[in-house]
């Protein structure tokens, strides 16, 4: 073997290779394929890539001899790995190095798992004016007396029957033509392009085009695979955003890039990657699921598989040339990077997007592989922090065309904020982190099966039931041997606060109510790190085979993003002159999750009546569907990024008083009146 | 060794390598890069691919052994390789397969030489309003009160100083914006593509930017290189068509795209990297040649250049990205090919291009290596055999802005024609073949060192005087050591017939005079063919140790072609209802160089004053280089394409009449006034 290199061998998913010595368990880890989280991008201060040294480093060597495997312990791994955690083998991937052969186990909390990611499309309405059309024409063939060129045939059929007129073609679709014409006899379907420019030709009569509206967040990403002639929503399909191993929010990634020489490449190659990996999912989506043929006793060769299409339910069979168009939103850092834009600056003051407007670009020149001539229409950006998503937010929901005055919360890694209504809109961005999403909590996890997604807390015997994604019931009706709890995720971190205030665990101010619980046995101090902490899930109810936990820490993280988010929201209220708001809708990736009432006491936004509260899911995903469907959306989306005011908050000089104070539950001076008979008044009035 | 693959060595090149056994050794010269002509496409017609085996077949198994290096003789090669030359080891390279082991002499007739293009641009009047033009703006920088992205910055700017609005911008250009803004101090140079699109942008301020106007002709290429600013022709390239290797001709590319699986995408490769390195060329010629460095005594290590800048000269230096614009010309079939479309049809009743119409296609949609975000314009095509070439020849000369009626002839492989003013222009193409440009001539050769391109022969004597390419002076006054004459090219082969013809060489009917040659040595019955013929060098000032003669075989071949010219001009002529023409322009890659009396003389084209012929040398590539500097010359293209009546001339009911008798010299019938006191009333009177 190669003295430069070393084997190692990943548990449990048995993915080997050899590495060069020197490098991170975490870098050895994506060259071999392994997914471990790296929740900060390798800035060892969110300890979620700890792994276990199996074999090498101890048994074979022993930590004295010398002859180590990896590189010594440092000190920066104490503040995650205790004293017998340590003895044990634990290390912080980030930072052991790999410096001989090495058998490494990666403990389930620190696999990144896939996601479950819940963006069904809502029944919005839609005008139906896509941006690629189909039109059906019947051609004369060339004579000596009219030997006109193949594509000036079509485009005189076309005007003749459609009036279009000044068609120009793409040079992948002209291609096609001699061939496509003669093969349909002179009679073919053809995709236009707003009416401008010919995508596609097929031969015969073909009714059905297909697009996809393609939401990437931060964390996840997830298209509606629709079809363009009746409007239908044929598929959704997701996947976790590849980028993720590069840190988990913005900054890490700009961050990545700046401290790399081909970061931005790297991450632009991934995202493209995994979208193309998404459009053959949904592709394959189109055809029956295969199963293995059996083969004959003694028979040889390779497996053979057939289909097995379920009873009545018929197949598109589609290929990827039967996507004719692409729509995409993100916030304005994920928008830069895949389209390979440098994102410095938007992560510099005053943080100004490379591009504003929208563009439509040719998928190819992205490597996106569906119709070779087909356009990807990018949705354009407010502002640095408050991206092209914020601007399919509001195509879908329209706070323009109304008199009310509408509150919208996108909840993501960054919370984006608008508010007005058809007379003035502002927006506004903050920094809520990533705890509401689940990462930077000691059990936080995205919402993946073994997520904690509901919480209820006993008032009286403070007892704790909840739910876990991947299991229909609630805990105390779930039979042991199904989906165990693994960590919580976003929407159990909103329940979570909720009930631990509104049961009495802790404080309006965030603190355990140490006196009410001093009989309860999920009230403790744990011994390592000295954090009073509330036990979730007993470690029998997990499959970490440790207790879950949600620790003073946790909560005071929770705190600040919640109280970014409602000092957001109550500069801007005050900003716009109003006392309070009409109407509040909830977006996001868990948007749908989210519970309204729970989320009111939690102090997410200023006080509002409840029936006014709304979830409205993924809105952004949802106006990328939008404009889709309808091109007119495409030019409202220009309107919106260049007429929506955007507000620096953290400028104000309110912004630090309003930002502690909206730290507590639901807040420390504003009233909540609408939680009177729904949280209890001794809770309300302390 | 593999026993399916043999070693072939090809001299004098001395390239060599394993190919595999049974391919012909025309295929062979291909994979191992060695350039035999093959102006026929492989169809055995032509006899130039005539190659000697020196080893193998003949020395070291001897023709009886069986054990034969090469494939057995076949009766096509007795027509081009007499019996003499067969014991010698000479077969056809299209014929002779790959047995074994081999070393193939190509003697230097066989040789595809690097072609003399003369494409010097002419002094045409072009307005100054180029594609792409360049603006300098200084950009406010952004602030917290105006964090505007870097676009939209850029745009404003371009709206306040230039009044340009709705711009888009290309993505790679995009990718570039942020960091050249702030390397350029927000002053920047913006390249902005028919006020439209920004395709470039550089720090600070440059008033230059480069652009190509390329004419692919089936058998050259040759581009000038123009400053889009100031409109000089900064240098001209030029080089072979690379598919000559696929044939000579139009019709024998198209055979070898319906005759082979992947025909159409090697021709347009070939011809693709061929652009590639036409540009490589035009950029390495703005900087100063190098020389090797010598080293010094006992020094190591690879070798060093520097540059020896020419005294007074000063360099551009430019590199791809400095190229922001092409424009492209070519016929139909050229025209199908690079770019990828079928060119089946075109070759085929009632022949259908793929498309008439302009189109902006970005370069590296094709592959071709300029500025990332920059088009490429190609020029519309008016019918399958009349392409965007004599478009270019249609806006270079505006016939349709005068009201005298112009015949213009593009000579060229095919011969294209246009005749008519103001009120009405019709074109039609004839079939010349490659005669007039040198194929299929017994001596025929392109316009190459070594080829004759200027013949006078005495009347009285019969004795030959000639110009070779790469000599200056005539024959009697050349020294032997200089270039010597090694075939005739397509400007020797129009003065031959009529000087053949002048002189009393031949009658009227082409047919050798062998009364008056009864004492001339040059005039001989060939022993091997039985062929009249007349030497036009002897041996001993010829490069290839032969005679170089041209036959009665030749002098048919040269009245066909010249006759289909006369026929096509003369059923224009009535077609448009006119008695004479008013003005007679010669066009082509050989344009410049005819001698317009010998022209008259030969019966090129009707009767006509001398003074109002005109030589316009390449006016395609004066076209291209027009379109290149003024758009508003693109939209007169399009407007040429479809308003230029094509006339397919073989289906009027006279034409083969017309061509009979246009065959002879100057014309069966029709009188030539203006030739009298040129050409001997005896001549003429016959």
């Amino acid at each position: 073997m190669d003295s430069d290199k070393a084997m190692v061998i990943f548990q449990p998913s048995g993915r080997r290779g050899e590495v060069p010595r020197g490098i991170t368990l975490i870098e050895a880890s994506r060259l071999l394929g392994v997914d471990i989280e790296a929740l900060c991008g390798e800035k060892k201060v969110c300890g979620k890539c700890v792994v276990r040294i199996e074999e090498g480093h101890f048994e074979k060597y022993g930590v004295t001899s010398g002859m180590q495997s990896v590189s010594p312990w440092q000190v920066e791994e104490e503040k995650y790995i205790n004293a017998e955690r340590r003895k044990k083998g634990f290390r912080l991937g980030c930072v052991a190095t790999v410096q001989g052969d090495l058998l490494v186990f990666v403990p389930e909390e620190s696999r990144a798992g896939k996601q479950v990611v819940s963006k069904a499309a809502r029944d919005i309405h839609i005008d139906h004016n896509p941006a690629v059309k189909l039109y059906y024409v019947e051609v004369d063939s060339p004579t000596f007396e009219d030997p006109m060129a193949d594509f000036e045939r079509v485009c005189k059929a076309l005007e003749r029957d459609y009036g279009l007129s000044n068609l120009t073609v793409d040079i992948f679709t002209l291609r096609t033509l001699p061939t496509t014409l003669r093969d349909g006899n002179w009679k073919v379907t053809v995709s236009v392009w707003n009416e401008k420019e010919v995508i596609r030709i097929r031969p015969g009569k073909d009714a059905n085009a297909y697009g996809l509206a393609i939401d990437v967040g931060t964390t996840t990403v997830a298209a509606y695979f629709c079809n363009l002639t009746n409007m239908a929503v044929v598929d959704t399909v997701s996947m976790m955003n590849p980028q993720c191993k590069y840190g988990e929010d913005v900054m890490a990634r700009i961050t990545f890039h700046m401290t790399s020489t081909d970061g931005l490449q790297r991450m632009s190659d991934d995202i493209i990657e995994g979208l193309n990996d998404l459009i053959d999912q949904a592709i394959a989506n189109t055809y029956p699921p295969k199963k293995k043929k059996k083969k004959k006793k003694g028979e040889e060769g390779p497996d053979e598989f057939i289909e097995v299409p379920e009873e009545g339910k018929t197949y598109l069979r589609l290929t990827r040339d039967d996507i004719e168009d692409i729509t995409i939103g993100f916030n304005t850092a994920m928008h830069h990077i895949l389209l390979g834009l440098n994102p410095e600056f938007v992560g510099m003051a005053p943080f100004p997007p490379v591009i504003h407007h929208s563009m439509d670009i040719k998928a190819r020149d992205l490597g996106i592989k569906i119709n070779p001539s087909s356009y990807l229409f990018v949705l354009p950006n407010e502002a640095g922090f408050v991206g092209a998503d914020n601007v399919g937010v509001l195509i879908a929901e329209e706070p323009y065309k109304h008199e009310e005055n509408q509150l919208i919360i996108d909840i993501g890694t960054n919370g984006e904020l608008v508010l007005g209504n058809r007379h003035k809109l502002i927006s506004s961005s903050c920094a809520t982190g990533p705890a509401l999403e689940g990462a930077q909590l000691s059990f936080g996890m995205r919402a993946a099966p073994g997520a904690i997604e509901r919480i209820e807390i006993d008032p009286q015997t403070k007892e704790v039931n909840y739910k876990v994604i991947g299991r229909d019931a609630w805990r105390k009706y779930s039979e042991p041997k199904e989906m165990k709890a693994k960590g919580i995720c976003g929407s159990g971190i909103l329940d979570v606060l909720a009930e631990l205030y509104s049961s009495g665990v802790i404080t309006k101010s965030g603190v355990f109510n140490k006196k009410a619980l001093k009989d309860c046995t999920r009230f403790r101090i744990n011994p390592d790190n000295k954090q009073p902490e509330f036990v979730l899930a007993w470690a029998e109810e997990s499959s970490i085979d440790k207790d879950i936990v949600i620790s003073q820490k946790d909560v005071r993280q929770i705190q600040l993003a919640k109280g970014a988010l409602y000092a957001g929201c109550k500069l801007m209220v005050k900003r716009m002159g109003l006392e309070k708001v009409d109407k509040v809708k909830i977006a996001g990736a868990f948007g749908t999750h989210v519970d309204r009432t729970k989320a009111l006491i939690m102090g997410l936004f200023p006080d509002c009546e409840i029936e006014m509260i709304q979830s409205v899911g993924n809105a952004a995903g949802d106006g990328c569907r939008a404009a889709l469907l309808n091109v007119k959306k495409r030019v409202e989306a220009n309107w919106c990024s260049r007429n929506v005011e955007y507000i620096e908050l953290t400028v104000e000089p309110t912004f630090q008083q309003d930002f502690m104070e909206a730290m507590q539950l639901p807040h420390m001076k504003d009233e909540f009146p609408h939680l009177r008979g729904i949280v209890p008044d001794e809770i309300l009035d302390q």
